[in-house]
């Protein structure tokens, strides 16, 4: 089934009408036509209930592709037993209005039943890099998120396709798996785009109360507060770890999942002697769970 | 690096270079060229020692497509540490000579430090048709099995790959990894080649020492009886299965690593009510470990 949306008239330059394909075969179809044709595919995945940091991804997109496809998808399987996958933000017209107004030529929002069907049963397991951070608090999340997004690649045979850096650890472990699976697509990280007090932006902030959206400010302050002691000489990775911590835990609302600081490559235990750091943090603000992270180097 | 082997004066109608490819990147670019021709390319996965089964799935490839590629790599990770692999049989100029008799256009033959450099993590994760049989036997075969064949699908994009039934189960993983990555792939099965007395073709054959390649006919003497009990009406698994297993173990050289009648399609244990059975077998003969199988249905 095809579905096409009325052309927004607010665009400029905006010649094609948004199409909204939802079957896998269909989206394969369109492909095989497109790639014959030599046109370049921007692939921009996303989990829907789309924000301006989406937008920036699509706008990035737009700039250096002949086609831009977003896919919406809240994966099933990166969600634990007992995470968000039922009330995770779903708002399909409204990320429609945005993939479009953003540059989208195609969103791609397949039913679970198409993308998993009954017997489904192979999945990627990602190494190393997996083992950490998000992946030691959300056993099997990343086998889940690597799984999608090698099927999304396989669908939609992206040229370039983009990850924004503030889930860091998935843009290295979806970097890994390019080069391990020898796939031809390059990776495009984008910059994580902030709210005006610094905040991450998230899906998952729509599920923050008035108080707990202005408590989660703790995580970026953490986050600065790591950046000016490195900026100030500050090597030792237990100190540096420890300052963050403290910023974070001073928040009331706040209950700190794990901040570390680690190789930004290897995403193992920063060692004193190296040029860069990842910080790193997943919090609990309220019921709420937010990440965030920042590079320190040289 | 390009090597080019003069092209065998024998073959009629043999109008190009047989091409010798060992570099991941050199493949990628090859094909890059060849699809942008609109070109169909069969590919057959191979671990080299090539016989007259090889030859058989590389003239239906070649039948079948433009362009026909050879993979010859013996791949570490689908060898358990107490394997054959440093012992298994390398005879890369015959496989050579004996792909490009067949009609092979391109060799690709990486070194294992090309396929898997430092830091390589990322798995294929096949699911429960890989639990029983091969994968009880050999734990973690097919996550390699998986992985190198999906590695080498993207390094060679083809419309069509050719995998021997002899490795039933082998043939089976991989038609679900394709269906459950979204692989544009079609998966063709072709059928044993067996020897004048039934044994079926296998690199591991030129293991065996005379009195045991003649006891190795064990093994498809089992089957037949099964397809012959089959055909007389028997349907009781648990008696077809040791109806196979006695004619095997009669042989004194043999030792049963399993029999089994299961399920073609999900490989668990076949249910009395079924319209096909595969009967698939692993027998010792010697230190040599050889497999074999046989469908029968109504």
């Amino acid at each position: 089934m095809w579905l096409t949306l009325r052309r927004a008239d607010f665009r400029e330059n905006w010649n094609r009408l948004l199409e909204i394909i939802d079957v896998p075969t269909k989206i394969q179809g369109a492909i095989r036509d497109l790639s014959q044709s030599g046109k370049t595919i921007g692939l921009v995945p996303t989990m829907g209930a789309l924000h301006e940091a989406h937008a920036s991804l699509i706008r990035q997109a737009r700039q250096e592709n002949d086609i831009v496809i977003v896919s919406v998808f809240v994966n099933p399987t990166q969600f634990g037993p007992s995470e968000d996958f039922s009330r995770y933000p779903r708002a399909f017209e409204e990320d429609c209005q945005i993939a479009e107004a953003a540059g989208t030529d195609i969103v791609f929002a397949p039913a679970a039943s198409d993308v998993y069907p009954e017997g489904f049963q192979t999945y990627v397991s990602p190494g190393d890099k997996a083992d950490r951070l998000e992946g030691a608090s959300r056993p099997g999340h990343f086998n889940g998120v690597a799984t999608i997004v090698l099927k999304l690649f396989n669908l939609t045979q992206p040229t370039r396709a983009y990850f924004g850096c503030k889930d860091y650890q998935q843009l290295k472990i979806i970097q890994q798996m390019v080069k391990d699976f020898d796939l031809a697509i390059e990776i495009v990280p984008v910059p994580t785009v902030r709210e005006a007090d610094g905040l991450a932006m998230s899906s998952r902030n729509r599920y923050l109360s008035l108080p707990e959206r202005l408590a989660a400010v703790c995580l970026v302050l953490g986050l600065r507060a790591g950046q000016e002691v490195w900026a100030n000489g500050e090597r030792d990775p237990r100190k540096l770890q420890a300052i963050v911590q403290n910023i974070v835990t001073a928040q009331p609302l706040a209950r700190v999942d794990y901040v570390a600081i680690v190789d930004p490559e290897t995403l193992e235990d920063a060692k004193p002697s190296q040029s860069s750091y990842l910080i790193v943090l997943a919090v609990y603000i309220g019921k709420t769970r937010l990440i965030d992270n920042v590079l320190v180097e040289k």
